[in-house]
């Protein structure tokens, strides 16, 4: 008989949902087996897609965890709440598969690696779903395969489209910042692209507030751009906005000595233009949903299958509290306006060491 | 309990393993149970990748039609035994979702039509993917949304990459000829765009063999143009290759009067593109699964719903006999250099109707 | 002291006032001293544009030939006298540049090359401006370099935008139809990258009046697609259209045995793109001349270059006999709905050989 | 008699060939009438290329300034004579065309904009050919329209194809640094886009040596990124390198709260395409020539003409002192490693403003 994986979803709001369908429709190894909310209204809605397919629902993560057989659990809550969630599912033995960020503090983040280092037989891993994406991995294999020579200087941008009703302000009181939420994702495409090991040796960033100065109340920016400077002469720059007009803009290059490799350099929907007579047009994702929805499908499969044939997970759960310490390190270069500088062993000096 | 539709599948060559797993592993409302092969060699791979899954082998098609609780077959078999084996599952009261083309004759792919007419509680429909894909499904949605002002010239193109094995010349014998083997999903999208009602009013044709001269052995070419005029003013023109390096080339344009839509008008495997000494590059599609994936999956969801809900289907089938019986026309057109005329009651006539 | 060109132009229409100006201005090499044109308007025009820099104006294009000094003519008036005013150039010792076409009918283009014939010692070219066009020579040499291997099938169009003045309706009185006024390019282009000395073997076409009902009075079409096959195994395939929304779409695809070069598959106004809530797009040219004036201002300057040196012409002046031929040939085939035959030696026969 | 602007030219190195040509092939309502460069080779080229269409050769500038007739002067030396040239040139009476940029030094830079606003009768203009291209003024004209909203965010970007003879480690010595030499046309940018008024508030830049570690002997770097905030609330941020694979690529972005406009996302250099077996492939300009010789034609044109009509010149000199003076920012920034601060009346301070 064929084995499947069991595994429960935490928190079925916006991701949890996507994460739960994922797994109970898109992921054959896998039997998505539970899922917990404490919200009615989420709760209502999983009565109608989740349970007659089997699927127990939960108002308390914790009991969750206590359902017979469960193997796996795919933490898709609230921020807050990601590390306290894959720490106690860590502890009850069940591989996790982690939402973006582990959390927006650096030692938060580094308390669920410091679980799972104690539960090396677990499979514990942080959904940077650009891993999973196929352009992206191709990119990163024509790297690898000496086309570009030397990757020396990486440009990656996570552009939101406006979204007019405010949601990103409220919302900016927890997301950890601009530089966390959204440029997190880069910085995890320059820790791969540039190895997992490269130091930090300076960062500096900019913002503005263009169309929403509320964001200013919690420390946060509708547009930036960071510099970050790595110890072997390596230069990644982020941008990230949150008032794009046509739609989502997630475009990276790596420069390297031989050559270029550039993901979505210019963004599209489909394989559609019109012309008409404002000229030739192309329509582009709306949201990074319509970007990434087969990376999500992928990264759930993938995890499932690292689990059940006990492999070697697509990437370690380090660079999560890595990419978090650089987002964070930017925003505070933002807000305070100062350049920030470290030594090689990543403590913070005063000044440039040149 | 939630209702699931169980399918067998109906050969295991190259589409048929792509259907059975699309089926198995991509439907979630579809249970495959059955598939059949005459070939050892095909019945010995679905051991390994189908029968651990619960999904019971034939080598005789006529017994798997007999499987107990059976509701539906994927006809995905060769060509010549389309029709034959879409009748028997339609007299065994299944739903059918059938490969293009029903039959390189139309005769037969008619005989198709008039046993499905026969039982118009099952849903019998013919697999021309392209219907399934995104791209497509935009372009046509902007269309009958006015953006392009009336319809008036298709051209398509389905153009295979370049197998210099020699294959396409014993495929040749069998595969009805280019124009009913490529130009096939060109002639559905006309139909399509331009309204199954359509009728033909001349077809002329064109081919060489540039690459593959022992395919006029088989009265077939390796490149070819067709040039199909309808009695409502509209003009479609097809382009079919089986040379191109680059890889698959499967583009199409809808000019209106009032502006063009297209798709895949410069054909792209992801969103990667590569600087080097030698430009600026972007590798495409090397075959139509690399193109059309997707959109066989969509086919085997929607048909599973439309069968478990009662609800229509996207398209009727006797767009598949008038398909054929254009491609054929075409084929003919193109082997004796003669332009071929019809009236507006799809007769033949000596020549052009002014 | 250096030397440069005394030359003449004829008609000081939109062509004509184009082709003063290139030569005035944009030539260093040329003198433009003379300009005819029967028209009082245009006239007008050149006392303020040419006269003050030392042009020599001329109501009788006759009397200018006289002009003592005057060493060449570059024949720019209405279609309908190209033919004439360049045999009297030519007898009168000039060299000659004469738009295209040399005229609407065969055997009138005939006599200018039988002119020409009796005077070598003179230069005399028909204006094929995308034989200058540095995009097509790139996509002639790439092809000539053989990275597509052999050339079998060509693409080619030339759209113009849609005009709703109803211009087009007049002008398709004397234009010699839409295949020998826009599609003269494509055939041309089909016999630069075939070879000059490509035979025909067969013609045929289809048109429709999508926009424009008026043009079957003077038996032409608003849109129309030609099928030409050549008789070492080739395929030349055209669409011409009038009401294209975006702008001029010129497009040419040469696909080889071992590749495929392409000239603006998505044309392009410049290098800008906008991306707003409609999603990115660029705009288009909006005629030949946004598209060709760089290739026109090339034309005169190695037309005049030609002459002073006494080198070859890049083409030959049959060839644009030979691209009349095909074009009266398709538009005939259209307007009877025929298909037309010929034998290797360019006469036609009653039906195809095989 | 139509009068044509007398021209000389100073400097026949890379840059005053193709002024000296410009003026005398492609600028009809000028006349270059004198050239001067102390250099003899140089001298030997204007002897074949010049003199024979009447201009005079002056191995000293000085002598040429004094040429009866003389009234404007296109400075086209080595940068470190610049602005010595071009004050000599206004004392004498003259219209200059200055290449860019007037100087390294902010000081001197400032000196040429000092002598000329002395003769306020005399057009005094910088180079900044970027103004000229047809692109970019269209994307200036589709922000000035309003279709970006309110223009924030400008990424813009100077990159050359790897020049492997090592040719900028010595010309770094005297060019500024990267970004004062290559990033000069992005830091203009910025300011046409965002105002010629725009007040720096803070700028910060790293730099690496990937292919040219001898750099730093002239404390210069073959990659840089530069970041520059500006007191209204906008961010500038730019890429320089050296050592792009494909050719040139030099591409900028303005992003508004209500749309983008870029120019040159994906360089190109022509409309060709090549297919082969490894993709679809366009070649890319190979220097800045290749991408913008209209505009430096343009340039002479239009400069030529303010001059002869006394018109107002299409931007002032004194942006082109604020552009160096962003640039010597931002190289001192990454040479020292530090983050430089303005307040709002351009006075260096120690600490950001928050």
């Amino acid at each position: 008989m064929v084995q499947r994986l069991k595994i429960g979803c935490a928190g079925l709001g916006r991701m949890g949902k996507r994460h739960a369908l994922n797994f109970l429709e898109r992921t054959p190894r896998a039997e998505l087996v539970a899922a917990s909310s404490p919200d009615p209204v989420e709760l209502e809605w999983a009565k109608t897609h989740l349970e007659p397919f089997g699927v127990r629902l939960y108002q308390d993560y914790d009991e969750m965890l206590k359902q017979e057989g469960l193997q796996a659990v795919v933490v898709a809550s609230a921020t807050a709440v990601h590390a306290e969630q894959a720490i106690k599912a860590i502890n009850a033995e069940k591989h996790v598969l982690c939402e973006k960020p582990l959390s927006t503090s650096v030692e938060t983040s580094q308390s669920v690696v410091d679980a799972a280092s104690k539960k090396p037989h677990l499979k514990v891993m942080c959904g940077f779903s650009r891993r999973f994406d196929l352009s992206y991995r191709d990119a990163h294999k024509k790297m690898t395969t000496g086309l570009i020579g030397t990757p020396s200087v990486l440009r990656s941008q996570t552009c939101d489209k406006l979204d007019p009703s405010g949601f990103f302000v409220a919302y900016a009181q927890y997301s950890g910042g601009i530089f966390v939420d959204c440029s997190i994702h880069d910085i995890d495409l320059a820790l791969w692209f540039f190895g997992a090991n490269s130091q930090i040796k300076s960062v500096s960033a900019v913002g503005i507030t263009a169309v929403e100065p509320d964001l200013r109340k919690h420390n946060d920016r509708d547009n930036a751009v960071g510099l970050v400077e790595f110890f072997d002469g390596k230069i990644a720059y982020f941008y990230a906005s949150r008032m794009m007009a046509a739609g989502q803009e997630d475009t990276t290059e790596i420069i390297g000595t031989k050559g270029k490799v550039a993901v979505n350099v210019v963004p599209q929907m489909n394989l559609v233009q019109l012309s008409d007579d404002q000229g030739v047009r192309r329509e582009i994702p709306q949201t990074y949903w319509d970007r990434f929805e087969l990376a999500f499908v992928t990264e759930a499969n993938e995890f499932t299958a690292a689990v059940l044939e006990n492999q070697e997970l697509p990437f370690k759960l380090e660079g999560a509290v890595q990419a978090v310490r650089i987002g964070a390190a930017l925003q505070e270069a933002m807000v305070s306006g100062k350049k920030i500088f470290f030594d090689e062993s990543g403590n913070r000096v005063e000044s440039a060491r040149l």
